[in-house]
């Protein structure tokens, strides 16, 4: 299962926070309190969003915010040493022989190809088949990573239109010059939310989802690379350097000391 | 047939509504209503338009406007269904008996390629010829999506030479000082006519037209698997499985109902 | 030949238009003439793209420009039933009779390739040949188009060169109260001149500069496409299906009724 | 072992002493200095960066930093004298002979390749998995380049956002005269503070960082081609011609002393 | 050898003294003068660069400065004639009468790849060689375009950096009320220094090093296509057609005219 990654959260959190005892330390934050900007900012730019998605995908937009408050599937280190015995396996006691083990995999990805291999169907199609898979995983998420990256766009955009909206108010009437100083800081609050909404919130959310998405392809790559390699019936000990080709320098350090207390 | 989408109708409505409603709060909606700044903003930007595409193509813009406001073709889930059974029936009565159907079928794409299999064509012509069709249709859509998105440039940038007219003649007789408020105002009106019009309007169109093409893309793309796998004579299994792969896990779930209930 | 192509010229000289009525139903015309503000922006930005140019490529620039003010090379529909025709031709009466047909062919290129199929020389050196054309068309299209590109983003790079200048000129000396508004009214001038250059004048000229490119590559592939197909003596009925996937619907109504008309 | 590279951190501090420098001569270096405005440009954006990656990314933050400081690995000249004189012993005495010289080689990509030479793997398979590690190194290099031209894009998004803040404090009370001066610098410190940290700091280690892994992938290219040249058998002087290919003309005439020097 | 190109020096000088005759017919040229706001943005931007690139690149800069005074290497038409007599001599006296020819060669890479003809080293080893130089020559000039394209990019973020510096120094002492004007005048000087420095010198000098690449590599690639050609035995004529598609119409027609002096 995925685990729930606390650190985003935490970080919009903090960021508003730090944001409002700015406001806090400088003036009293009421000022800095404004229904009206904040419905032209949010609710305007998310009408312009609405416009600019079908609504078949707009409406995806709530699971796919939620997969950027979650640890990515990237397992890589456990997936070298569970290969490596599987690739010895499949030499030792033939490919069926892999039927048993399919149980005890998680991963739906991992256990549709190996089944593939069970059954017996050519590489070719596997592997294209898989593939298939990788580019509609892919597809989906570079969707979600447009929506919230075009809100990111729209919503400064808004904040501008709001304050351009209160500027023209008040110039068109500067009869009252206590009042100017007023209608222009109103007037630069919806600029400020729009900043706010999209630098602390929205483009955040569109790089995390963008930054999560190019590692699950990576890990995917990987996993059919395993599966051809199982099949091909690859000599296991080319079969794990090439999948270490994979890990990060750190990770290979984790990966031998599993592959040591493995031994031992 | 495409169906109309009243989404993005209601969107561009609605968020004008907003806009509207925040000016009438805090000032008369009177100030903010200029023919003069309309026209530069609009009709500027529309013959910037003109002088920067084909008329040929241009005059497509009405029909291709219309597109953002129907759903895209992206019945993926029955056309796996609907191949399953194709692919079943040519493995039995062969690629011939393929004729009879190909008159309930609607998609005029569908029936193109299927009818070159039933004429025995090879294969290689037959991905080629459909390949060309959605390299076609990739590059209509593509015109389509620019003309809006250079659209959605232009109008801001009218919207800033509008609003340099307005300070330079407000500028350049400064000797009224109750007229500068005023003077201000009025220039700033089509800045904000400009901004309004493409982040409420051009932009959520432009990337309207852009997504459903990639969704249109999509579906036709499984089209031509689909009818190549057919002529191959595959397992109607694999068939199905590589099909699969194309649909999000939402409509997977909704495709295996389908499978039960025309199982049943 | 190309035929002249009234629109884009029309386009700039309406919004030209449009632009100086907006000016003088707000004030004097002569408030926005300023010969030294035009110098700066045009020629100052002239000079900027002279040094970012060799000189040999430049000096095309004025037979560029022409080329945005012809419709671009496209009768793909008449293509079709000219090849379709010749396709005909070759299968009953063998390649060198395509001899006599030649010398009433308009296009250059249509005739390299048929002349090069007439003398047998083989597919793969004819296709070799003929897509080198078209790198090199596109590669001159691709220049012209960077040019005026280029240019776009000079001109108004320059227009606040001069507003930089006419604002420090006007702050160093604030003595003369009533003069600070004219200062900041000629200051902007040349903002609004490098505006209206490129939004008018030069980025629509590179956008349909760039239109035109994709149109008559497009154009090109095809007449490959129909060259090879000729050669290889390819079913006439085939090669007309592959040609006409490169026809929009509508041109694809046209085609059918010219065939019809062709038939009679 | 990488070296220390004290340019960049050089030109760091003397761009920081020269803005203090300028700052100095112009006024007070105490109208500069004010915690909050530094708070809300650095922390801030760090937290808007920390929601935008996944912590276990965001944590190799500072070792990726580090690389910035070092030279990047290619000392590609020394690498075709070795490879020429590894490719004579190997063609004499045979792929075997390679064995000894592993333990003198530095480098442990180039150690990998060999040993794989020597256990008698096929060329696919070698070619193969080096990629891999290239493709690995590559997109652990993207994501650190990719972190601090992120944060180089926040930092002066925060910089206004807090300008803003400082604007509409400001702006809301007019009451003191004397204080507008005061309260418009302060709020423009948060901007300087940004564009200071964004451009003086972030950009260029972003650079920097984009362009070392360039250099280092080209070298790790050139190791492949290397390794293939050897094991293939192929004559040394076409090994040595190949390779040159990868030096710049600078570089080559130290290669050809090196040679000369190494004949002497 | 290359010849130096007046045109990008008379330019560059051209448009300095266009601006600073507008500066003198405002005002005085005094004004525009400060030293410090020319190290600011001149040498601040430097520093930031020092940073950006490892010093053994960036230490190349006035080398590759040089290059954009050049006229790039692109003698297209009298290729097409020397390798169309090349080619016919290879035919009728066998590659090795080559040899004899290669002294007169002025072009060290035509030099590389006819004696790799006349050494009998095999097409695909020759092609791999010649297109490892050119992938070499393009990489070059990629990070030789990129340092001043980077530096076009900070030259104007240090102007605003002054900028910032000077207003925050004006706006914390408001008590003079006539030196306001001259603070704004004075800080708004590195702003124009930085703009100027940037669309005048940097951004033209990065895009003629651009256009010069892509000019050589085109030159290249044709040269790859001759030796090759050469090496085949082709058919004369049909190489003289080959090498003509990279010319343009106009360099075709002055090829003709060549041809038939060389005829006559």
């Amino acid at each position: 299962m995925k685990k729930f990654d606390i650190i985003p959260l935490f970080a919009i959190f903090a960021g508003a926070t730090l944001i409002i005892t700015a406001i806090m330390i400088q003036g009293s934050i009421m000022i800095f309190w404004s229904l009206s900007s904040l419905i032209i900012t949010i609710v305007g730019s998310f009408f312009a969003l609405m416009a600019s998605f079908p609504f078949k995908i707009l409406k995806q937009a709530p699971s796919i915010l939620q997969q950027a408050f979650f640890h990515p599937m990237d397992n890589r280190k456990s997936l070298v040493s569970l290969v490596t015995s599987l690739s010895r396996k499949a030499r030792s006691e033939g490919l069926l022989s892999l039927e048993d083990e399919l149980d005890d995999l998680e991963d739906p990805f991992m256990v549709k190809g190996l089944q593939m291999v069970v059954d017996g169907i050519e590489p070719e199609s596997i592997s294209e088949i898989l593939q298939l898979e990788i580019d509609a995983i892919e597809r989906r998420h570079e969707i979600g990573h447009s929506i919230f990256s075009s809100w990111g766009e729209l919503a400064p955009a808004f904040g501008m239109i709001g304050t351009l909206i209160g500027l023209i108010v008040m110039l068109s009437d500067l009869s009252d010059a206590n009042a100017i100083g007023i209608g222009m800081a109103t007037a630069l609050i919806t600029t400020f939310y729009g900043a706010f909404f999209a630098n602390m919130v929205l483009i955040p959310i569109a790089n995390k989802l963008k930054s999560q998405t190019s590692d699950e392809i990576y890990t995917r790559e990987m996993m059919i690379e395993s599966i051809l390699s199982i099949q091909s019936g690859l000599n296991p000990r080319i079969v794990e350097e090439k999948l270490t080709s994979y890990l990060s320098p750190k990770e290979r350090i984790m990966e031998e000391e599993v592959v040591m207390e493995d031994a031992s």
